[in-house]
């Protein structure tokens, strides 16, 4: 009951997220092709950010189903995956309006280091909570290298912003497409 | 269980890009019918988009139904489909405020034929899990001429944008109103 | 099940009505208290919108309980009653914004109107489907003359919009504030 | 039942508001962390406001839990709730543009201040519908006094406003600091 309470909030708070940073995008004044190309930037930025919530998403439900109840731990750590979550439409519309300049882009590359470190909090929260034999709480915790090589990416994408921003946003986006793979140990845990 | 978030996250997202397509009808400064009579293009843009977002809910909910488990690929499949909507405000704001010109009324048929192909790769993902004598199922399957047709209208509406702008526009409202007569079969299949 | 997606869908359109209006209030340059109460007139249209929303979401929430199945029908006038819901907004903003001149308090008193007789339909779909020994299904049909005397109100008030405009705000307001009053009929069939 | 609907309506309105706050943290137009900086007051007025929305959306959560049925005062004292945390986005953004001036500061208190009473009228109605042996009842009147302390320091911060605005920010800093602190006969009641 809790947990579905908790789920819909989050479910609530990731959709409206997902969803608003398409205002970013404003309509062009003219008609052209041109007019619209303008906006590649920002459609880039929000092709990747749109990617990181639905991912987030994705291993947010997940992560849930192995918690057996609902603590007050969990309640905060949650709110704060949420609260660095919901700085994405600003950071990545910054990052699109500025095409791509260096401050942006280590902003954007921070702000998903401090989701993820977020997340990792979140993880370790529910884990305390998770029964010991459930297979998909395994699962995810053999999840977490890949949780680990994400935050080093972002670390690194961060310093290399200052230098070769695209360097940056080719990292988040990878980072993005290696989370989307489905991963076998939870595809098995979860039938 | 699962399925009942992946619907609920998806119902936020639709819920949220049908609402927030009312922005675009930005108030007018003044109070005469002309300053509203003003927005009329933008005006029509909303009612298509409502009726297609309305429509895709209604169709994604029969559809959902039919999943037996919610596998990777379905949420994969169900994010590039929302993506693909999240879009519409933005393509058909751009259509509105340029009062049905040529490429942006392409861009809009565009925008149907995209998403129309991704709900098509769901509808695929979804018929794997699907128990084979699942009557709503079988009734979905008859459904796929419907959208074959739909696509191939959105494709001739991307051409005819470019010299009859008008045309793609009647094109997607009747296309839209086809899909709101109820079909018999899925009628039948839900009682 | 599919009820209560129906029902899932309805609740995040409203509560994205009810809250996006509040974007309308757009913070004033200045930190005066004159500059504040410059947004009175807004102020009061939010006021009126939400109770209104407020009172739609509670009243579909009994009707939808006597619904026993969902029908098409009963999807296509639930979306018909969302559209003229989600308009508000829109509407309420450019009375706002007007402080309440002619053209945009009628537009308003049309769009409640429009939206009381959007609810009939849907009312008379779920009629159609509610077991007739239904007690609340009973109480709400007797809860239909209220309606009638309110879809009256609001037509009176598109008329006195072109002469007094603040005589159909305050009847807006009393209609508001009388469906506030708890129904004992609806209060003694929930019980 | 009724009591689930309740929820979803509430969180679908708690987790918009907490999310269209970032809306006004409107992206820079330079790219220098100068530029950034100016958005700092916005985005202290963003954190403390959206750690008031999560922990009234916490403590929605336990309170709803109490109650054994939804009545017509429960839906009214509830919609009032709503309407002034919606309020809060509007408060936060104009304390924010202002750079803490004394009226937005004020107003900003006397808005955490009224969500806090209605806050309270929503405890006073659904406790008339709690269970008399429900711990987790009797563990939130316990927390009324922590209710009835932060509605003190609430009107102490519209007072100091006039005078020291950053005492009001901070107090209402402070407050909110306290409110995520979890109460452990709450805790106890939920395990």
């Amino acid at each position: 009951m809790q947990k579905s309470r908790l789920e819909a909030f989050s479910d609530g708070v990731l959709a409206i997220i997902i969803t608003i940073m398409v205002l970013e995008l404003k309509v062009p004044d003219g008609t052209s092709w041109n007019d619209l190309s303008v906006l590649m930037p920002k459609f880039i930025s929000y092709i990747i950010s749109f990617l990181y919530i639905g991912i987030y998403w994705g291993n947010h439900h997940h992560l849930l189903h192995t918690a057996s109840r609902v603590t007050s731990q969990i309640m905060l750590a949650n709110l704060n995956l949420l609260f660095w979550l919901s700085l994405v439409p600003f950071s990545a519309g910054w990052m699109g309006e500025s095409h791509f300049a260096r401050n942006p882009v280590a902003l954007y590359s921070a702000n998903l280091f401090l989701a993820g470190l977020a997340y990792f909090i979140l993880q370790k929260a529910i884990e305390k909570t998770a029964h010991p034999d459930n297979i998909l709480a395994k699962a995810l915790k053999r999840h977490s290298i890949k949780g680990i090589i994400s935050q080093i990416a972002y670390a690194v994408g961060i310093a290399t912003a200052f230098y070769f921003p695209m360097v940056s946003v080719t990292i988040s986006f990878i980072i993005a497409v290696i989370w989307l793979i489905p991963d076998k140990h939870i595809e098995q845990a979860l039938h």
